[in-house]
Order: C-alpha cells, then sequence, then structure tokens
C-alpha cells in the first residue's frame, strides 16, 4: 500500500494535480484549464474525477492521506479562497471543505507561495531548518514564512505577503490601486517595467530596443544579460538593489538562517543573486552579516507548485 | 508559599530588579547603577545580593521559580549578552549561567524588547493573542514580534529589530553607521532630530526655537503640541507617517492581531496614535484594512521593563 497526498496547484489560468508519496515523487499528474466560469462546485466536481482517474491510472494498491491545496488569496485557517482578483468566483469560496465532503480526509488550503515554503521545508532546500522564507518570483511577487517550524498565517491567515511591502512610497502603481510595491519592481513583470525605464535612461543600443513591452519577457531579459547587453545588465542590478535592501529588512525581522528564491526570474542565476546578494549584505545590520543564505529553490521547475501543495498534507500529519 | 519570579532588567545606566507573582504585582522592588566598569562576575554577585535582601524584606514563605534578565543584545538560545555597544562589558558574556551557578532555578535572557513583548503577552493588553508586535519607543527603537504564540527569535536569536528597518536609504546617519534606519527618525531621539529639521523647514515662532538640541525632551515636544505650536505637530506628523507606513508593511509581513506602543514617546498619546493610524490604514493592503489594532502598552509606567523580564520566566515555565 503506498500513501499519497494530492496537490493540487490553482492557477489563474491552469489547475495542475498531482499524487505525490512521501519522497515528493509524483506518481501521476495531469492539467487542466481552471474554468471558473462555472461554479465552484462544477470545479471541485471535475478536479474530483480527474484525481480518481489518476488513481486508477497507477493500478497499485494506493491510500489517499489528504489533499493539499495551493490558491490565490487562499485562507488556511478557514479552508477558503477570499476574493481572489484573479478568478471569477467572487466573495467567499469554502473550497477545503468541498473536496473534505468527496474524500474524506484531511484538505489543507493555502496560497502558492505558502505551499512552495512548505515543500522546501518537507522534500526541498529548507530540511532541518526552523526559520526561513521563500519567495517566488513569478508575475507577481509572493512568499512564505518560517518561523519556529511554524508557517507565519497570522492572526486572520493572511500573513507572508512580502509583493505588497512599500519600497517606493510614490513609485509605479499596482493592479491593487497601491503604489511602489515591491512586486512591481521584483517579479517577471517589475524586470520588464525596470527594463523600458533603462531604454528611456540609457542611449545605447540594445537588442531589447526591437521589443514592444507586451512582446518582452523575463527570459529574454536574461538573454540580453548573458550578452553584456547595458540596458539588461542594469535592470538587474536597480531589480537586485531593490530586493537586496528589503532582505536586509526581513533579516531585521526575521533572521532566518535562508532565503529561497523560487520562479521564473529566479532562473536568471548570477544576474539576479549577484547583485541582491550584495545589496542585502552591504544594508544589512553587523549582527547578521555573513550569517544569512541566499539559495535558490531546489524546485525551481515545473512540477513544483504542485509538489508544494501536497507537502502540505504531510506537514499537517505531522503536527 | 508564594511562589515568585525575579525581574532584572540591565540597563546602561541602571539595574532594576523585582520579585513578581504570577498577577504581574511587584512585591519588592530595587535599583541600582549598572556598573560595567567592573567584571560580570561581581557585577553578578551584586545583583545576587540585592536578590537576596529582597527575598528577606518580603519575610514571609517565598519560592523563586526561575529569574528572567533584559538585557542589551540579550540572546535568548544561549543566555549570553553578545557585544552590547551600550555595555562596557566586551564581548559574549553568559549572564544567565551566571545567576543559575547561583540560585539552581531556570534563568531566562533577551532583550529589553522582547521582554516588554513577554510581559503585554503574560500580565498586559496581549493576553490571550497569539499574533502581535510591541515597539518600543526609547532613546531607539525596540521591539519584540510574537507568531503563533511565541516570540520570533530567528535562528541566531537576534530577530524582532526593527528599530534597524531602512525607511530612508540615504537618509539620517546611526550610531550603527548604517542610514536611515527608522529608530533615527521613530524614538524619543529621532523625534528630537524631527523637530530641528522642522525648526529649519518652517518660520512660524515656537518655544521651540529657544531650546537646544541638548536640552530638547520627547516630552517638551509634546507639551508644545498640547499648546498647538506647529512645529510639535508637524514632528507628530512626519513621525507617524513613518511609523504608520512600516506597520503597515509589518502587516504584510505577519498580519498582527494588534501592535502595542511602549515607552516615553508613546506617552505623547493621541499626537502620535493617530497619525500614525491614519497612515498605516491608507498605506495598507486592502485585505488588513481595519483589522489591526494599534494599542498602548497596559504598561507605560515605571516597573514596565522588570514586569517584562520576571514575565519570561512565567512562559517559559509554561512551555
Amino acid at each position: 500500500m503506498t500513501e499519497i497526498a494530492v496537490g493540487i496547484d490553482i492557477g489563474g489560468t491552469n489547475t495542475k494535480i498531482g499524487l505525490v508519496n512521501r519522497a515528493g515523487e509524483a506518481l501521476a499528474s495531469t492539467s487542466l484549464p481552471t474554468n471558473d466560469k462555472v461554479k465552484p462546485e462544477s470545479f471541485v466536481e471535475t478536479v474530483s474525477d480527474e484525481i480518481r482517474k489518476l488513481v486508477e491510472s497507477l493500478e497499485g494498491k494506493l491510500k489517499i492521506l489528504g489533499i493539499g491545496i495551493g490558491a490565490p488569496n487562499g485562507n488556511y485557517y478557514h479552508g477558503t479562497i477570499e476574493n481572489a482578483v484573479n478568478l471569477k468566483w467572487k466573495g467567499i469560496v469554502p473550497l477545503a471543505g468541498m473536496f473534505k465532503a468527496r474524500f474524506n480526509v484531511p484538505v489543507v488550503l493555502t496560497n502558492d507561495a505558502n505551499a512552495a515554503a512548505i515543500g522546501e521545508m518537507v522534500y526541498g532546500g529548507a530540511k532541518g531548518m526552523k526559520n526561513f522564507i521563500v519567495i517566488t518570483l513569478g508575475t507577481g511577487l509572493g512568499s512564505g514564512i518560517v518561523v519556529n517550524g511554524e508557517l507565519v498565517y497570522g492572526h486572520d491567515g493572511f500573513a507572508g505577503e512580502m509583493g505588497h511591502l512599500t519600497v517606493r512610497p510614490y513609485g509605479r502603481l499596482a493592479p491593487t490601486g497601491r503604489k511602489g510595491s515591491l512586486e512591481t519592481y521584483v517579479s517577471a513583470t517589475g524586470i520588464k517595467r525596470t527594463v523600458f525605464k533603462m531604454l528611456a535612461k540609457y542611449i545605447e543600443d540594445s537588442p531589447l530596443r526591437d521589443v514592444s513591452y507586451n512582446q518582452l519577457t523575463a527570459k529574454m531579459v536574461t538573454e540580453a544579460a548573458q550578452q553584456g547587453d547595458k540596458i539588461a545588465l542594469e535592470s538587474f542590478e536597480y531589480t537586485g538593489e531593490l530586493l537586496g535592501r528589503i532582505l536586509s529588512d526581513a533579516a531585521a525581522y526575521l533572521s532566518p538562517e535562508a532565503i529561497f528564491l523560487f520562479g521564473g526570474l529566479a532562473e536568471a542565476g548570477e544576474y539576479l543573486f549577484e547583485p541582491t546578494q550584495r545589496h542585502m549584505e552591504a544594508n544589512m545590520l553587523q549582527i547578521f552579516r555573513g550569517k544569512i543564505k541566499l539559495l535558490p529553490s531546489a524546485f525551481n521547475g515545473a512540477n513544483a507548485a504542485v509538489l508544494g501543495a501536497s507537502a502540505l498534507v504531510w506537514k499537517e500529519l505531522q503536527d
């Protein structure tokens, strides 16, 4: 009998599902469009059918010990998705309860960055660590904070929103209506905005001058940097300065053992890590210098969100 | 038999000692100069003698259950004071072990702001709260952060240093050599510096124009504000804006149920609380608005540091 946890990652476009064993291996997985035009009941029904098909596909004796869900605006305490701006479901959706009613196993739900942090702790680079932070750099910036071996959910379930820290009080507009939040600078979208700032500031020739805003991707910025392009290198320097300064603040709050960077922009490697580490150390209070590791996530790859979601189950069973 | 905890608050100038019962009443207390010109052994000897005298003075049957110590750069994990800039002892002083050798009871040591947070949880306004922050506004700015009912010490024992958050990257010089840290703006010293900025900026007459920098106290700024003085009111507005913005960031990190302000500057009451709350709410991410209480510490008074130190003992025995 193989014990497995189901991991479900609900994104604005696709929902990914995986059956994961204790070692963090996805034995079977699938993906389907997040059809949030239908009612949540129909969505849960479809996903439940897919889970059953995956179980049958393995043809072995499996025992589902629990279901972990990573979802935008996921509230751990209530097992709900609350007013998620990138999903069409309005108000508060009690998704965990709806899966529990179908499978009668523990169901744990939180946001995707928190799931990534638990994944790092259960299967990844943070094994054995009690105090660390995972920062996810995708369209936006998410964060999962672990203190004393426990995820920080705060009094209402919504802690760990480092993407919404203010780094420039009168800076870039965010979709939230706020100004100068970290994720408008440090994310795949943020570096695109920074490239356009640098194209305006400097006069050097650059392959990026042939690309429109809508065409530009973070990967193209990395490729330009690899060719020594000044615009791209200045954009990474600017990104690293803002992220490094915030991480030196994070040290003052939490003094973590390590900070992990995860997601598309983190795949830029040294172009991002070098300036980030340099500015983090330069701005840090003396007692924290040279002590906090800045590391790539062990999961920089496709199935990371599903693994993170499944890890919620093992963590919950352990507690 | 009355069970008591000994609270010791070690400051740069004085050391305060109190015998405190479970209800948070100081049954006996005393104060002596922190003679850090002598070796730590002699200091511990003197303080131990004072504790014994206090016990004798009560003439009742007392049982000391533990000793709690609040000290600058106190390291909870090791029970040490490490390179404290405002004490003359150099290097790492294993103070907890030295008291334990004399009294053979548990000895808990941390910095004064962490002790204040535990005090608030054990005896004060944070009873029953699992997620809150205490900010101490004295010569500098200290903070104690509680998450999931536990104090945040970080991986090395030094977490919770919000006074060293950078609010102005090219701003005011701090004694640490760093620039623009929160405590150079938001503290008794910080508001003095702000008053001098405002005296330079505005042309209005003010009683504060007759006071030198060295004469000026935070209390004088509050008194001027009470008389409607523009310089004082602008200084509180500026202080409240910077503190409020930081607290909206703290909400994004930790989503606490409440934030307590403690210490001399907090006694300015509404002159500080009103602009702080207004800027905190204005800058906060939508999901946190209107949910986080900004409260005065229950301990704004003389014996608070000793009570906080003694609370470390009750918290440790409970865990």
